[in-house]
C-alpha cells in the first residue's frame, strides 16, 4: 500500500506491505484521514520531545498502561484522525463486520500492550491507504455522515475535553488565541455549550472567518485589536477562560499578560519548546494554568454524535483534499495559514 | 519615633515625626511585628517588580480598588505583620478604645482611597514603634493570646489561603517545597484540616525541624532524597498536591517535573524574576498551576481565631526579636535559614 513515512523526522512516501489484522482486529481502508498540526511539529521539535519524554518517565515508577511510542530510526506512519471502512475481520470478532465504516481512539492494543496509532512502529496510522484498527475502540458512524466530516471527531474532541477541563460555564466567557483546528475545536464546543461571548484572535483573515462560522462572537487581528480590548468592549465584566490554542513559545506568558484577576489560562497548544513566564504576572492576578492533553473516551464518541447530530457544522473547517502521495505537499502548504485550516488525506482521491 | 525606612532600594534606621490618626482611624503602638520575606525580596528585585506592576497595569482599565504603592524615592515604613495597641483614637471612631490590642488586614484607608500598609509613602507599617490603623479592619485580639503570635496571624492568612485555593480535600495528600514562613504556614493549615501525607523539602536542617513540628509527616532534605521519592515511600497513589512555597527561579519547572499525572501545583512563593518552563511537562500530564496571593478578610480572622483557640501552635517559629535598630541586621540574619524562620521586632525590646 502507498503510505506517507516518518523516518529519522523526515517525510517521505512509499511502498509499505499490506497490514494483517491480529486477534480482535479489523484491516479497514482509510476513507479520510485529517492532518494534524501535533504531526507537523512532531517532524520538526520531536528529537526534542523525545528527550523530554525520557527525562520525565525518569524515577518514575513503569506504568503499564504506558503507550509504546514509536523509534525514530525505524518507519513510522502518521495520522490519527481517520475515518476508515471495514474490509477484513481478524479472528475473534463480533461486533465489526465488513462494510462498516468507523471512527476510532488513535490506540491498538495486542498481547505486547498499548500502541499510539500515528506514532507507533507496529501499528500505521492514517496517512496510508489501510490500517488495522482494534475491534474494541472502533465506533460506527451513523449512516448518511460522510467521512470527511466523521474524521473531524478526534480533533473535535480535543476541543470537547479543553472546555471540559476548563469547568467553564454559562455566564463565563471566552478568549481563544488562536484559531488553527486546536482553537476552533474550542470555539465549536463552546458554542455547543452555549457560551458566551467567545472572542477570538488570530493573524489569519480565512481563519478568522472560520472561526466566526464555527461561533465566535467577535474575531480579531491581534496586530490591530488585542483580544483582551476586544472582550473588554463587549463584556469586560464575566469570569473570563483564556484558550491558548497557539503552542509557540512566548503564547502562556501573552495569555497571563492579558488576563484579568483570577482567570482561567487552558494551554491547548503544544508547545514543545522551553518557555518564558513572568510568575509575578501570575500571582499577582492569582491566574490559574491548566495544560490539557487530549480527550476521554466519552469525549470521543460525543464528539462524533455532535457531528453525526448536526449539533455543530465542521465542514467549513475543511480545506484541501490530498491523496496519500500529496502528503509532504500538504505538510508544507498547512505552513500557510491563509489557504489552509484542516487538508483531508483520502486515499481514493 | 524609632523606624526602619526604605528609600532608593535602601533600608537605614530614622527618626521620623509620629504619625496621627485621621478620621475613623487610630494610632496605635507596634507590640510586635514579623519581618516577611516579601520585604527582603522587596529590596532586593522591587525596581523590577515595580517595572512589571507597571507593565501589567498598562491598557487594563483604572481600578478604584486597587492599592496605592509606594515610590521608591521616598520614605517607606515596611512591616506587614503586626500587633498593635490602641494609644490614641482618632474622630469618628467608635469600636476600638485605647488599650485595645489588635491585628488588622495590612491596609489603611482615607478619602484618597486604599493605601497598602507596609507598602506605602503615606502610612508606615511595624518595623516602626508607631502606626496608624483604619478601625474598620482592626480586629481585636482575645485577652490572653501573646502579641508575639497575634502577630502570625498574617502569615498564617498565607497558608490558610494558599490551601482554599489549592482545593485540597481529605484522602488527598500535599508535597511543600520550602519551609521558609510561607511553606510552613501551609503545613499549619494542612494539618489543622487534618490532610496527610504532607512531604516538606528544605535544604535547612533547622527549617525541617520546624516543619515536622508544625505537622509534616516526613521531612526531607531534596539534596539526598527527592520530596516526590519520599511521597512514594508513604503514599504514591492518591491526588496530589504541589506547594512551591521557594520562590526562585527554577522551582516551578522543578514542581513540575515530579508532578505525577493530574496534580495541582500551587505556586505560593514569590519569583519575581522571569522564569523558565517546558510546557510539555504541564500537557504531557495535564497539570494544574494555580498561583496565589494574599488572602481574604475572612481567612485572615480564621487565622486569628486558629491561633487564639490553638488549633495550631506556632510558637516553634519564633526564631529572634529585634528592636527597630535591629531591622537591618536581621534582614542579613534572615538570610540564612539554619539561624531563622520569623524574626519578631519588638519595638520595646
Amino acid at each position: 500500500m502507498r503510505a506517507a513515512v516518518m523516518r529519522d523526522w523526515q517525510l517521505r512516501v512509499d511502498d509499505l506491505p499490506d497490514p494483517t489484522p491480529g486477534p480482535g482486529q479489523v484491516l479497514t481502508k482509510v476513507l479520510a484521514c485529517g492532518i494534524c498540526g501535533s504531526d507537523l511539529h512532531m517532524l520538526q521539535h520531536g528529537a526534542e520531545a523525545r528527550r523530554l519524554n525520557e527525562e520525565m518517565a525518569e524515577g518514575a515508577p513503569a506504568d503499564p498502561m504506558a503507550m509504546k511510542m514509536f523509534e525514530p530510526d525505524a518507519d513510522t506512519v502518521m495520522g490519527h484522525e481517520f475515518c476508515c471502512e471495514v474490509v477484513e475481520v481478524g479472528p475473534g470478532c463480533s461486533n465489526l463486520k465488513v462494510g462498516d465504516v468507523v471512527v476510532s481512539l488513535p490506540v491498538a492494543f495486542d498481547a505486547e500492550g498499548l500502541h499510539a496509532l500515528g506514532y507507533s512502529n507496529r501499528y500505521n496510522g492514517g496517512y496510508a491507504e489501510l490500517m488495522v484498527l482494534s475491534e474494541m475502540t472502533g465506533i460506527k458512524v451513523p449512516a448518511g455522515v460522510p467521512a470527511e466530516l466523521a474524521a473531524l471527531t478526534e480533533p473535535l474532541a480535543v476541543g470537547v475535553h479543553a472546555v471540559a477541563k476548563s469547568r467553564i460555564v454559562k455566564g463565563e466567557s471566552a478568549i481563544v488565541l488562536g484559531a488553527g483546528p486546536v482553537g476552533l475545536a474550542c470555539v465549536a464546543e463552546l458554542r455547543m455549550r452555549g457560551i458566551g461571548p467567545i472572542v477570538v484572535a488570530d493573524f489569519s483573515a480565512k481563519r478568522r472567518e472560520l472561526a466566526a462560522q464555527l461561533g465566535a462572537d467577535v474575531v480579531v487581528d491581534p496586530r490591530e485589536t488585542p483580544a483582551i480590548e476586544a472582550w473588554r468592549k463587549i463584556d469586560g465584566g464575566s469570569q473570563l477562560v483564556i484558550f491558548e490554542a497557539v503552542g509557540v513559545p512566548g503564547m502562556i506568558q501573552q495569555a497571563m499578560r492579558m488576563a484579568p484577576r483570577g482567570a482561567r489560562i487552558l494551554v491547548v497548544g503544544a508547545c514543545m519548546q522551553e518557555d518564558r513566564i513572568q510568575p509575578m504576572l501570575g500571582i499577582g492576578r492569582e491566574l490559574n494554568i491548566q495544560f490539557v492533553l487530549g480527550y476521554e473516551p466519552l469525549e470521543f464518541s460525543g464528539a462524533l454524535e455532535a457531528i453525526a447530530e448536526g449539533k455543530t457544522d465542521l465542514s467549513p473547517w475543511l480545506t484541501g483534499t490530498v491523496n496519500v502521495d500529496g502528503v509532504p505537499q500538504a505538510f508544507a502548504d498547512l505552513a500557510n495559514p491563509e489557504t489552509h485550516a484542516k487538508i483531508l488525506v483520502v486515499p481514493g482521491s
